[in-house]
């Protein structure tokens, strides 16, 4: 099998994806249902299409493009990746994984490969959490996750309803049929970004993963007392965003005392309300993200910033309440996917590094219902979540080359 | 002269401008040039000259309600306050000051007074610094205490400049002519909340201002670096809300530490880039508003956070820029105008406490180009720029009667 990559055509795809964007270029923002993502999904569609594929959408828009096998009945090798982005982002988280994996299995053709398995390219809804708060939306209720119910009681920051947004942005069907059996898949894996500088400082190329670190979010809300910022004195106030601020502090604190070098803790968010230069915050509401891929320790950093809302609640008679958003187990790779991986790179003589993912993915919850695992390549000075975000054509190229060698020894036995 | 306010009228008034707000009753949002700011001009205008007085307006949308007397080159008694609301505020601030003058203008005239002096009612274009930044433009730019140069350089946050904002809001004519000449006005008086507790608490239904404290306000702007909130390690980042939550926490400390008990310091406003739960925070901006009667106290409070904000910078490695909005000197009432508003309190048989306001107001600047006075009422629990803020009709109407019988003693002679 003639297995070759073509890069000048996965770089312009890449390119062109990169323009469908809320914001100036270099820029990247798409969200969750907004016109942008609507159109960079229909973009898609039409390029799964033109390579052959048949493409179904399922009632969260999570998106199926599949090459169809011998053997129509046995279970589906996958791949895929999501295609939204967070504010201000870059061209790259998701995207490759999406784009890379539609090469691959263009590739595949290009090489006359005829899988047994049916090969299905998988676009994920929303595994960025900026719209309803919660990552990952649309493999959690593919894998049984997060329930129909629980997801339709999301609502986004204008209290729209997900089910309300969805049929709005022209999304039908029932939230109830997106779960997929148990079975239905027999391997899925992720090609993705490091987001991390290892792979770069180490210079490797390709990183297998063996572990996804547990993240555990939370929306949080102050509430003191408002008032005229001349008129109301220092020991009278009840000042909303100080009590914030020492929690945002204490956040970081509880990170950095966990006696892991893994613990990762963030306040992205922070509104404050009423928000005018001349007058006291009466109401704040920050967001909170922790991460380690050890369980316990996760767990126990979630109780020290508790802990430590608690003493500020108390000292400042501010009232405090967290509302958690999720709090996920980490995840394991599956060893047959990373021997199955470890096997495509030492064909193509590619050195690997096995790894663990700080960041998570839609493979975290995939890894629920089928065997996975995550191919990462290098992204430069390990940014993410951010304009400057780069990863070479050539490392890109790479990556879907080994997805590519991957998915056809799954496919064909 | 029989004076007596019409109370009933007064009430229905600031109950109909009351709902002229961008929020739902009770709540009062009135921002400047906004289509609601509009309305309540209009409804303003209407009322004025339903009274008989003609009515001009500059081009920075301060509003003028002439009543003429018999010496129309005789230098004009005035009174006045601003009707623009900050978000989620009440009815009173601004407002007892602008109808309590209207009723007060009224009462003279239903008493068959003739003013010698004419009388001015002023209405000031946005004394709350809500949309540019900076409080009290119409009073600084018609005292010559901001350049139309420099005003023309403001603008809101979506960039937009005052001149294209009052433009499209209709309001015409250069900012050049909006400066009043010394000795246009012989006297001005604003009627106001007290904004604090004393009044309520002494029991004393009207309070006299000697004395308005010195704001100092300012914009400052965080930037570290954004990343990946799952990826970027604890001891690699350079997070701005962190920096900038240590920095609210110092902006406090200062002014409790201050050794007077006049010192206030807050901040009001805090917006977070690029603002998603799983992304780094690169860049945040808040508001500083540092206030004290005491002019060299606050200005060692604004060092004192200055020093901080440096030490925060180079510890974490963050830059910390700070611009400056205003510095204002504190201001001063004429003893002519208490003696005369004393005057009027002891004609009517109204006790009376000589005070210093920690709010600022449109006199601060005035006193730059006239005589000035504050004549203050109470306000329940000192609330003002929220909600609940409340001032009873009587005391509203006793404070009126006392403004009416001042701005008679001073135009007759």
């Amino acid at each position: 099998m003639n297995l070759e990559v073509n890069s000048a055509c996965l770089l312009s795809e890449i390119e062109a994806l990169a323009l469908i964007s809320e914001a100036e270029p270099p820029v990247v923002t798409r969200i969750l249902f907004t016109e942008t993502d609507m159109r960079a999904r229909a973009w898609f569609i039409e390029r799964c299409r033109a390579a052959g594929l048949t493409v179904r959408q399922d009632a969260v828009g999570n998106t199926f493009a599949r090459w169809q096998g011998s053997d129509p009945a046995a279970p589906v090798v996958s791949t895929g990746s999501h295609l939204d982005a967070i504010p201000n982002a870059g061209k790259y988280d998701g995207v490759v994984g999406v784009l890379g994996g539609l090469e691959a299995i263009r590739a595949l053709q290009r090489a006359r490969f005829h899988p047994k398995h049916s090969i299905e390219l998988l676009m994920f809804t929303s595994e960025e959490p900026t719209r309803f708060g919660i990552g990952c939306l649309g493999s959690r209720l593919l894998s049984g996750s997060l329930s129909a119910e629980a997801a339709r009681k999301l609502v986004d920051k204008d209290n729209q309803p997900l089910d309300v947004v969805r049929r709005n942005a022209g999304i039908s069907g029932e939230l109830e049929e997106v779960e997929v059996p148990r079975g239905y898949y027999k391997a899925f894996i992720e090609l993705h970004i490091e987001q991390g500088p290892i792979l770069e400082r180490e210079r490797v190329p390709l990183g297998i993963v063996t572990k996804i670190a547990a993240p555990a979010s939370a929306r949080v809300s102050v509430e003191g007392a408002g008032g005229h910022a001349g008129a109301v004195l220092m020991p009278e106030r009840r000042d909303a965003l100080c009590a914030a601020s020492e929690l945002i502090l204490a956040v970081e604190n509880a990170a950095q005392a966990s006696g892991s070098a893994d613990t990762v803790a963030t306040v992205g968010m922070c509104d404050v309300f009423p928000g005018a230069i001349n007058s006291i915050p009466s109401q704040v509401r920050i967001s909170l993200d922790i991460r380690d891929t050890d369980l316990a320790t996760r767990d126990r950093v979630m109780s020290a910033v508790k802990h430590a809302a608690k003493q500020i609640s108390e000292r400042r008679n501010i009232l405090i309440g967290m509302e958690l958003l999720n709090a996920d187990a980490p995840g394991e790779s599956a060893p047959e996917i990373i021997e199955a991986l470890s096997a495509s790179c030492r064909k193509h003589g590619q050195k690997f590094l096995p790894m663990v993912s700080r960041a998570y993915h839609d493979t975290l919850f995939m890894a629920r219902i089928v065997p996975v695992a995550i191919l990462f390549i290098p992204c430069r000075n390990g940014y993410s979540h951010r304009p400057d975000e780069y990863a070479s054509i050539e490392d890109i190229a790479r990556g879907t080359l080994v997805l590519a060698e991957t998915l056809a020894a799954l496919s064909s036995k």
